[in-house]
Parts: C-alpha cells; sequence; structure tokens
C-alpha cells in the first residue's frame, strides 16, 4: 500500500520504517530535518496536500493537537490533497473532542477516519509492540489492521465512534500518572519511617500492589534513574488533555489534578525532560527528604 | 512448637488451622465465640497469660493498636505471664510507631518481637499464600520463618528494626488505595466520554497501565460486584494508620488524603461495608454518571 506518514520524530522513524519493511511504499514530506535512514528508503514529496493525492492511507504521528489541526487543515495540507475513499489515521496523542471534529471535517471530504494513539514508548516503537487505542468504524478499522499490526501487539478497537482512541489514551496516562504517584507516596513514607525502599518494593510485588509500574519506575525512584523514559513535560501535556476533557464532560479527576501539580512542581525545578518517575521528588521535596 | 495465638476471626482461624497441621500445638483463650473448628484440634487455655506462660511463640491476630496494646499490656495480658527467650509475634496491621513501643516494652522482658502484618486477604490465609512483611532482628526473623512459611509465601524481612513490618504494610494499602482510585478515575472518565470501561480496560492491558487492580477491581467496577472482597472500612482504617504516622514523621501524602476523603465518602453513602472497589462510587456520584 501507499502510506504517507506525517511526523517522523522519536516515535514516528521507527513506526514508519516497520511499515516499510512490512512491504509498503512510504511517502514522507520533504524537511531539511528528515532522517537519513528514512530518506534512504521513503519516497519523499513536498507537502502533505502531495502525499495525501498520492497515498492511499494517511499516518500522523504529531506532537499535539495544534499539529494535527496544521496537519490536516492547514495551507497545502492533507485535507487539500484528499479524494474519497482515503483513510487518515492520527495516532498523535490529543484532544479527544478536537479529535471528534477532525473526524468530522475528514468524512465530510468522503474519507474514512481513524483516532489511534499509541503507548509503549519509544521501545515499544521500536520492537513493534505498541499498544494500539483505536476508535473509529469497524470497516475502516478493518482496512487499517494489518499497519497496526506492522506496528504494534495489543491493538484495540475501543468504540466505532471517533474519540475513543484518544479517551482511552487520556485514560491510560491517568492510570500511568496516578500509579507512580502512589509508588511515590508509599516509598518516600517508608523510607522517611527508616524501613528500605528496596525491601518495601520486593515485599510488594507478587501482592494486590503488584504493577508494572511499581516494577520499573518503583526501581528507578530507588536507583535514582530518572533519565527518560517518557518525559514529565509530555506526561503533564497528557493530563492536561485529560484535566480539559474532564471540564467539557463535567467529570471531576481529584487525584489527576493533584498529580498535575506535582509534575508541575518538577517542571519548576527545572525537571521538565526527566523521567516520568522522577516525580517522586516533588514528593521528597515535601517531606525534606530522598526515598534513596 | 507450642504456639499460642490470640484473635481467631476470619484471618487468624485459617492461618491457626495452617500451623495446626503442620504439627505444631496451638494454645487459644477461652471464649464463647471460640469457633468449634478450632476447639477440636486446640488447647484451650483461661487467658493470655496463661498462655504466654505456657506457648515458646505468641501470635497476635486483632483488629487494631488498642486491642494489640490489650491484649499485650492489659490485665492477665501476654506481658503479664511471659518468661525471658519467648517470641512474640504482632501479625495485625497496626501503628508502625505504637509497635516500636510495644516492642521495646516485650524486649525489656528478656524477650523477641517481631511484627508480621500480612497482606493477600482471607483467600490468601486459606490458601496459606500471604504475603509476610516482618521488621525485627534477623535471629528472630530465622525463629519465626518455619511458623511464616505455614501461612504465607512470599515472606519479606522488611527490616531489623521493629515497625518495618507494619510499615510495609502502610505502603502497600497507600499503593492499593491510590491504585483502586487511579483505576476508578480513569474508567468514569473513558465512560462518561462515551467509550466502553470494559474495552478500555482490555486495552491497558499488557501495557504500563497494567496492575493487579486493574485487573480484579477494574472488572469488579464494571460488573458492580462490590461485595468484599476486602472492606472499605477496613482500608479507611489502614489509610487513618497512613496519615496519623505521615503526620508523625512530616510526610506529605496528598492523594492518600485525597483518597482517604473518597472513602469517608462511601461511609457516609453507607458503603463502610462495600468491597474497596466501591470507591469509584464516590468519583461516580461526584460526575453524576456510572461506569456501567
Amino acid at each position: 500500500m501507499d502510506i504517507g506518514f506525517i511526523g517522523l520524530g522519536i516515535m514516528g522513524r521507527p513506526m514508519a520504517l516497520h511499515l516499510q519493511q512490512a512491504g509498503h511504499r512510504i511517502l514522507v514530506p520533504e524537511r531539511a530535518s528528515l532522517p537519513q535512514e528514512v530518506r534512504a528508503v521513503a519516497t519523499v514529496l513536498p507537502d502533505a496536500a502531495a502525499i495525501a493525492a498520492t497515498a492511499e492511507a494517511i499516518i500522523l504521528m504529531v506532537p499535539d493537537t495544534p499539529d494535527v489541526e496544521a496537519v490536516l487543515f492547514g495551507p497545502r495540507g492533507v485535507a487539500a490533497g484528499l479524494a474519497p475513499g482515503k483513510l487518515v489515521i492520527d495516532m498523535s496523542s490529543i484532544s479527544p473532542t478536537a479529535t471528534k471534529d477532525f473526524a468530522a471535517r475528514i468524512n465530510a471530504l468522503g474519507c474514512d477516519y481513524l483516532d489511534a494513539p499509541v503507548s509503549g514508548g519509544e521501545v515499544g516503537a521500536k520492537q513493534a509492540t505498541l499498544t494500539i487505542m483505536v476508535g473509529g468504524p469497524q470497516a475502516a478499522f478493518e482496512r487499517a489492521l494489518p499497519l497496526f499490526q506492522a506496528m504494534g501487539k495489543n491493538i484495540t478497537l475501543v468504540g466505532e465512534a471517533n474519540g475513543a482512541g484518544q479517551t482511552c489514551k487520556v485514560a491510560n496516562q491517568i492510570v500511568v500518572a496516578l500509579t507512580i504517584e502512589a509508588v511515590g507516596e508509599a516509598l518516600v513514607f517508608a523510607s522517611k519511617a527508616g524501613a528500605d525502599p528496596a525491601k518495601v518494593r520486593q515485599a510488594l510485588m507478587g501482592g494486590l500492589a503488584t504493577s508494572r509500574i511499581l516494577e520499573l519506575h518503583g526501581e528507578r525512584m530507588i536507583t535514582r534513574s530518572f533519565n527518560p523514559g517518557f518525559r514529565i513535560a509530555l506526561h503533564q501535556k497528557d493530563l492536561n488533555l485529560a484535566l480539559q476533557s474532564a471540564r467539557e464532560l463535567g467529570v471531576s479527576l481529584p487525584n489527576t489534578a493533584a498529580t498535575q501539580q506535582l509534575f508541575s512542581a518538577c517542571v519548576a525545578a527545572g525537571g521538565g525532560g526527566w523521567d516520568h518517575s522522577g516525580l517522586v521528588q516533588a514528593l521528597e521535596a515535601m517531606a525534606a527528604h530522598r526515598v534513596a
């Protein structure tokens, strides 16, 4: 299949290369920053409109809601090149409500739209083991499924309404952030009470407190390994999406709000680039105590 | 070994029976409520002092800090019957700081003291798969290890200072409560945004959000199975211990405090007897929306 791929950053680059290795022709927009490994195997076209005019499916993997809007509807954007029957897949993590609007505008051009954000980070992108959470019509999902299978493993059609994938991603980021915060509170408490946090983590593993976060991020807190990983500034963006959507929906998220404040404290301390496990340092500052 | 066992409730009864089945003689205090299955296999003595005078090790499994204090130091309590060289093991979940005091008073009588609270609930007690978190001297731990192995599986000497076991248990209860709350916020958000919470839970399993809580309690929230399990009133007691100890230590636990308020809201709604996954109903009330 001819696949347009827009957004060749840390995540997008390995994802596009997996699609190319699966036998697809990859079309990318010209820019000075285009990585050499992509340029070597992809077809380079002048802009997103040219890509949309040529490709059958167009995948977006860009940072935030305004970036998706600009790529889709800006000058020489995707919408300017679309013809009926094409498939637009936004794999960025953006606003669920804006997604519904973008999808409606793409549908009005006679094209399918899927929101398909991922989790699993750079490692998941490189190993093609991403979790992919999809919103959109069943038929469009089935059309895109071979592409998703080239990039990920745990692939779920969350709902047939657009936005369901983004909603699921927001839910994921809530659980991840709040579980990191939970492990942080527990380890700061235990450490300040005089217990060895490594022993506490070990004792908790295997019981009801077991989580991927306790395993990975609990260890990072103890070994002080705050190199990303997943940057606090990005998780702050995700919780901002959660809180903004929650306001629109009339949902109260008390611990998401408090955890966002702890991320803000980290950013204020110059920690926007820390791995999100570095959140523990905001709790440590409040207790004037370091876990390890 | 002759083992005194005080506190034959839902947890203590199966624990004592496992010790008896492992070949130990079990000594219990006389009371009208003594379960017949225990009376049939145990040696019944008039009170805790008589048990302490006869047994080599005395295990406590009672509800709260004042109960432990009364059993140990009340009239005809354990301390009144102890002679040097005996081993007192408190497997109740109580205050880490009170534990240090109780241990010092027992040590002053020439006896060893271990704090060894458990997690795993009634099922873990019945199946002898409890997680046991121990604080106290290495030698005392080794003396008690065969007893622990008859009752549990994941057995950790968290620290050689008394209170380390209780501190670890508090840390466990913080992580469990806050992870339940995290899953609750995520599912209420997703559901109110129009996504199917069962699909969202499925999409999240396997990724970074994976936890025992998402698996078990996430499902209970979706299927509305709020029969305990572990009662909110008990978890409220545990978070109270966490917050009280945190005040003493100078640790700030923002999400533990907020989650305790949600437990309080459940209790106010008549939900003290709900399983702790019922916490989601406090979040639902704030959003005027039910997950499923």
